[in-house]
């Protein structure tokens, strides 16, 4: 039976779940997974309802017929059908987390898929080919950087990407493209945030002996480094770990929690919430 | 306002989430947090909601008029209002578990309210008196066991007890005393179970050369250690932890799995799925 | 077999090594424990030895004779005997971490022995003086302060403390306190720092979505929360964490941190090195 | 300047760190890391000493000229120069282990190099080969058994592999060839050990509700998942992880652990001390 998820976000109200259970009722389908977060502080309701059908499911009529319900609430709202999201990746020269989306994208578990690598260097161009990935090096100087994020935007149409995945991309964004893509790109930064922002984390990180290194996954937005957080990781470390030692064992840290974030936004289960994130997992 | 928990286990079957916010919404109940997981193999549903009302709650009123909602469904349900829990806590001779739910308990984060302890050994009399607690010695040798139950049960109805908690409890309880307990007695595991079951975990573990120890708390069932699983957590050691320290590490282990596992129980966020649990946090 | 232990920092040259063992050989010392770390970048030797001895241990003398040792190669360094640090504990008026010190002292497994408990707040006597404690209740206002430093200074002499531990003392310190009590005083700070420093972190965490919440140990410095970590702890979290539900989460990092913080401490396996620290477990 | 490891166990006596330092002192190499563990309870002596010479390491002959020392003291010695221990991993069906093998020999931080892989199923072949790896396929049927474990011996010794990996390698090993591989082949355990042994563990995991799943790595030998354990990791999942989801989780943590496994045993981290280990991070 061909399944698909309702996210929606709105005030808090009696009759909500009522309402939206009665319309799924109605529409002959069948909940198989429903999470729901009431936020009494900010008064606002996130919910997530996955459903299986008896018949193809049909997003655009679902969505018109779903309107009414939706502005008697003033919910903010979506359907999601079976196609999986498409992704583009962009890269640098590290190339851990490309490695391991690409493992996790062919063994089926990364929830969407990768329709191509993008990067402002060649280095990583035969890890994407020999997976069958196309791979575009659009260089990224002070020059030609509005350039490049011309040429990125229109990669992201072309493509039909849903969600762009900087995978240690190591150029800032211009404040523009993270408005454009607000909500659809995710960040992987390589240090536990809010601790050890900016340049070389984890020299900073060494310098205060710490004892865990971690990163975090996060929706970019022009504000750097201070996007609503995904997912978290952190692993033991010790002295004897040099920054350079540091940095190896936080890539895996980086694998584990990119993609994460990046499975759980395909699965639709990352709600925003203003400058957080609710997590249906 | 007032407020009050629903949990229910049945089978799966459309209608369900409808009816229940259904009844809800015509009692005046606002729901505040709502949860609910689908198990598709099992092909049951578990769903805990909690809600808040504008008048005091009256609870068998609505178990008996939900009745009627329950028995098309063929629901398994229980509304809770919002008294503590009374929990019984029996010990032995190790007082960290004892300790650690004491504070929390004073601290007003332990979900329950610790209304005796009872052990069978005089030696944490004093840590119980100095927070305000009626102690009660019953000592059980193989000879006065049968007799030792039979108190136990007894202490649990006259001071209307809703939990039982083993807090490292070194005795085993009769298959009658564990079924007559069933659902409402949660024992602390001082291993990462299910390795290491039987006497001296800790040893056992040294000899292996676990690089980390845990601490499992469960239902308490006849099967000894094979209870469903509420909580386990773990503590990373090295090879200089010998059995002695890898015990000082795990305890710290066993404090944080068993009071959580007794909040999570209190505050009904626990439902039992045969073997297995299902934990809405 | 009585048992001391050597701590000595100098930079890195061939023999150092050897002339320890020599010297501990000598005199009739034999190494149970030793743990040694060269920092190659910053060519600085770290060295921690646990030796056991026929007689009792004379460390006057030890260190009088090894003097020569050290001046050859520059060492800095110390012997310890057996007699268990002396703690003072500062509180204000949360009492998680107090409960948790005093429970692990009376089990034997905290390293040091507390001496008393200094707080600025009443709140917590009855804590103390149930474990038999001293409790002095040392107030402190702007117009107070260096007045309250002083009578705390005072304590230290008197009581021939060995530490300080900030169990959650809600006051900063003075720049000169800091300073006179430079690598032996230890705080818990209740973040993952450097992330959080400030007011309300858990109010921060909660507003960036955190998945994680942590606590820091560290030595005290003048520059708030700046001084070199001991250990860090972290427990995962949730969207349903609000600021108060994070707090109370954090508290168990807090207690585990601080905890093996002063059992390090006290066990001479924490070096100080620069804004770092090196941690011989 | 070049640099090399001395590993040893010995019983425990007076003056060893002493001989091993005068040793290094009078070869001139000085030692840059220097690791020691006195297991009072066995009273057996772990030592790994690494050092950096000002001229080619000559192995041999430092062994040679070092035996004198050892059998004074009974030691169980060796050195190592600067080769990378030499890998031969075997893998059946699943991809995720290898795929993390090879990134990390690529990015230079597994510790040793891949010389080949060995399959008793064809399906690896191109991820092997996209690295540039020979791939051998041998397949293994109860009649062939003796036949291609005889060939996997050759190949270990034409290839002359230092440790063979079984990256989830889904066939049990004779005894024999389990002991002729001691110390020398680690296995990855999809499950944390001891509990879960044998087939499914993961719907073994999945009926008792387990809240965290892990993964052992661990020597091989012929009490089948009863090896030294060398390394643990654990990840935390929830009743919504059906068993397809738990492995999928389990693979992240099967991949943490066997990496770290062999990059230690590649760096002469790890001593054998009888069922269990002693790990020198």
């Amino acid at each position: 039976r061909p399944r698909g998820v309702l996210t929606l976000t709105c005030r808090e109200r009696p009759g909500i779940v009522q309402a939206v259970t009665s319309f799924l009722l109605e529409h002959g389908l069948d909940i198989v997974e429903h999470h729901q977060f009431d936020d009494s502080e900010r008064e606002t309701l996130f919910l997530r309802t996955a459903f299986a059908a008896d018949d193809v499911l049909d997003v655009p009529t679902l969505e018109r017929e779903f309107a009414s319900v939706a502005d008697g609430f003033g919910m903010t709202f979506a359907f999601h059908g079976e196609e999986k999201p498409r992704l583009l990746v962009m890269v640098s020269k590290f190339g851990h987390c490309l490695n391991d989306l690409i493992f996790r994208w062919r063994a089926g578990t990364l929830g969407g898929d990768i329709a191509l690598v993008v990067s402002n260097h060649p280095d990583l161009r035969p890890m994407a080919e020999a997976a069958g990935l196309p791979f575009v090096h659009v260089p990224s100087t002070a020059a030609t950087k509005a350039e490049a994020e011309a040429r990125l935007l229109e990669l992201v149409a072309v493509h039909d990407i849903d969600l762009v995945v900087l995978a240690r991309y190591m150029q800032i964004l211009s404040d523009d493209l993270c408005r454009s893509l607000e909500g659809r790109a995710i960040n992987i930064h390589h240090s536990f945030l809010p601790g050890f922002k900016g340049a070389k984390p984890y020299h900073q990180a060494y310098a205060r002996g710490v004892k865990l290194v971690g990163a975090t996954a996060h929706y970019v937005t022009p504000d750097l480094d201070e996007g609503p957080i995904i997912e978290q990781e952190v692993i033991r470390v010790d002295h004897g770990h040099h920054p350079n030692r540091l940095a190896t064992v936080g890539q895996d840290a980086e694998c584990l929690a990119l993609s994460r974030a990046v499975r759980w936004h395909c699965e639709h289960r990352v709600l925003l919430h203003g400058s957080s994130t609710v997590i249906f997992r």
